[in-house]
């Protein structure tokens, strides 16, 4: 969408609204529809082509107004999360459908998608072993369980264990910055040795340091013989997914319990919207479900409903699903690959330009938006000169360590970036080490 | 805001994003100011009479821009939580002042400032116990810390103890629904004697079922001669506390180590914005600070800077106090409170109508903007009006148990609501009742 069409639909939008408000008498307080009456309304995939805004709008007041908040809230996320859900071709048992045992739910942020899974895993594992050995108590088993993930993945996994009460072990990454077989392998037989519990793994798909990924292939089967929960985080990389070419880094997701990423990051939605789905929605809705009488409703014996608030840390919730279904239909699938592609290209392109001089290198493999470099030299020498860079203000990196190297960072992820701003970047890039360079000779 | 000024000044809005968008490459990309900026830009407290809508949008222009998302997105949320809890008159110490101690933050929903509380406890007290006892494990002490709220306490209270890792203990309430200091002190004596370690309490102020109100004068001292974290939760109740009226409802919380309400309920600011003020705000960043190189700034170590992702669940966070400060100026305190007022008014109204019937009774004091009520008669009598009324789809009540009793709660709770829509509805259950009645004899 365009500014000048920006302008005339946000207008249309404020008279909606408007009009609403001023009519509201003339609604009922409370929705005629039955449970389910949305999906049937609804596509089962996302359009491959743009809608128009009109069809859009018009759909919203024929069936989003009748089903009012609620159910509409609730249906329309479950609807969502399995066209996402299928743009990434995730396996089948990962959507709801109309009978699935899994499905998706919109989380704030993917680190509280992260501390669900362990909780969930934490109260599945408690109960298992409780019911193999009715003496041991909660605080007995919490003492002797792990969590794991890299040492690449993001501070939030470690978090959510402090948060969680149990133990995180961090598995050394191989020279690709990924977890490994091996080194899981060693970690795990350790730890067993000494009476531990695994229970929990992170794997990152796209770690935040350097956008590289755990080997799924390997390490989901030994959660699943170990009998691990195995959570993965996307946060980033997820929405490239919904590219053919790169769905391939997602294999190995069938052996996970759990999965996530942020279509706000990447994928046009506006923040917040961190996107989760489970293959048994029964271990995420047990882990804490409680039923005061001010929440109950005639439907919830009945199975047909989903009830969010048993798979969130919030009770209330927003009404996130209507920006996902506005914007995979103002796009179209093969709008939002575009959006990718063209990012993925920029950073290619900047790899390109970077690999020209010879001064700088290139710190890990470039696969999705983000390019890792740092001039030869010393970690000082690169701190001087993001600290020029930053303070000309003009671009702004931030920084990572890869081992021991203090690495830059040049992240493509503005909706309006293009190849112009990302050669000017460049040439400001060079300039600034040319005269730091000849600053540190004289 | 009328109606005809709502759609002129969101058109206005309109203009304002896209102009904002076709302009950004002049715009820098890093702010130029300082932290602590914002602060002498600010009054120091909310006006008493509303400003105008042209004055809020320059000032967004001249004071939010410059600082862009950051600072400006973390210090007028300090900002706000200081002049919304000057509102309530909060005590100096929960305020973040210049130099304080304490300050507020804007969580998403009160679960989510109950879990905060609850896990900052629990980590000052292993923190504790382990500096007396090195040889303590953290599991050794999760296993006898309990927690405690009124058998009247909202759901999320529970949940939070699940999620927590800790036993959660139900005070049974008094007459009036509250809690007392001779039924916490009961139960305490008992768990003591029995080695349990009592860590955490939540009073409510306002709960769910019937508003009542836990007495805080009470059980805030023995919280703190016990070393017990006290957290309020004052999810609805608390925007009242803004008229002078009916601050003496909060009178206590000196006691207490945290307090929040939701503005989003109750004080016209839209969903979400939780305010939770703490006193020592070191209690709850110091729970789970985690600082990996890619969330480092240059100015974490100045103690001149607020981190909020230390402050709450979730790392990212939205711009939610421009709400707040957008509502506080446009209505003023004495617009909020003349809103407050009306509510309470038209609840006191519907209570006369009720106590007017006699085939009704009133089943809690109405203090606030809710109505506790039923029939004289069995459950099942109470439960078959409720069936009508909703069934109606005129109005809808949320239904709750006050001990072995089924009540029908009527609420104040819409931002248009008039004395019309209170006459109406209460002739409308009237005569559903009358039918009622007719149809049983019959």
């Amino acid at each position: 969408m365009n500014s000048g069409e920006f302008r005339r639909r946000g207008k249309e939008m404020v008279d909606f609204v408007a009009d609403y408000l001023e009519g509201i008498e003339g609604r009922q307080v409370y929705p005629d529809v039955e449970p389910g009456y949305l999906r049937p309304l609804i596509p089962t995939s996302a359009p491959e082509e743009p809608d128009t805004f009109e069809d859009i709008l018009n759909d919203v007041e024929k069936i989003i107004m009748p089903g009012a908040a609620s159910p509409a809230c609730t249906e329309l996320e479950t609807v969502m999360m399995d066209w996402l859900g299928k743009m990434l071709k995730l396996p089948e048992a990962f959507l709801a459908g109309q009978v699935g045992e899994g499905g998706g739910v919109i989380q704030g942020s993917a680190s509280e998608a992260t501390l669900m899974a362990l909780l969930a895993a934490r109260t599945k594992v408690v109960r298992r072993l409780q019911a193999a050995s009715p003496g041991l108590t909660q605080g007995a088993i919490m003492e002797k369980l792990v969590a794991y993930s890299s040492d690449q993945a993001h501070s939030s996994v470690e978090r959510a264990g402090l948060i969680g009460g149990v133990k995180l072990k961090v598995i050394p990454s191989d020279g690709k910055f990924a977890m490994r077989a091996s080194a899981l392998q060693e970690v795990l037989e350790r730890d067993k040795a000494e009476g531990l519990i695994p229970f929990f793994l992170v794997a990152t798909l796209g770690t935040t340091s350097c956008c590289s990924f755990d080997n799924l292939l390997e390490v989901g089967p030994i959660c699943n013989e170990e009998n691990m929960w195995l959570h993965i985080d996307a946060a980033y990389a997820g929405s490239s997914f919904i590219c053919p070419e790169f769905r391939h880094l997602l294999n190995g997701v069938e052996f996970a319990d759990s999965f996530n990423f942020n279509p706000h990051k990447w994928l046009l939605v506006n923040f917040d919207c961190s996107a989760m789905w489970v293959k048994k929605r029964t271990d995420l809705i047990g882990a804490f479900k409680l039923d005061p009488l001010y929440l109950k409703h005639s439907h919830q014996d009945s199975g047909l409903i989903t009830d969010y608030r048993h798979w969130q840390l919030p009770l209330g919730r927003r009404f996130r699903s209507l920006k996902m279904w506005f914007v995979f239909r103002m796009y179209g699938v093969k709008g939002l690959q575009t959006y990718i592609r063209k990012h993925v290209r920029l950073a290619r392109e900047f790899e390109c330009l970077v690999r020209q001089d010879p001064r700088f290198e290139i710190c890990a493999e470039v696969t999705l938006g983000l390019v890792c470099f740092r001039l030869k030299g010393s970690n000082k020498l690169n701190e001087d000169l993001l600290e020029r860079i930053n303070s000309a203000k003009k671009i702004h990196l931030v920084p990572c360590h890869l081992r021991d190297k203090f690495v830059l960072r040049f992240a493509i992820c503005s909706r309006s970036v293009e190849l112009t701003h990302v050669q000017q970047s460049w040439e400001h890039i060079r300039q600034l080490t040319t005269d730091l360079l000849r600053a540190q000779r004289d």
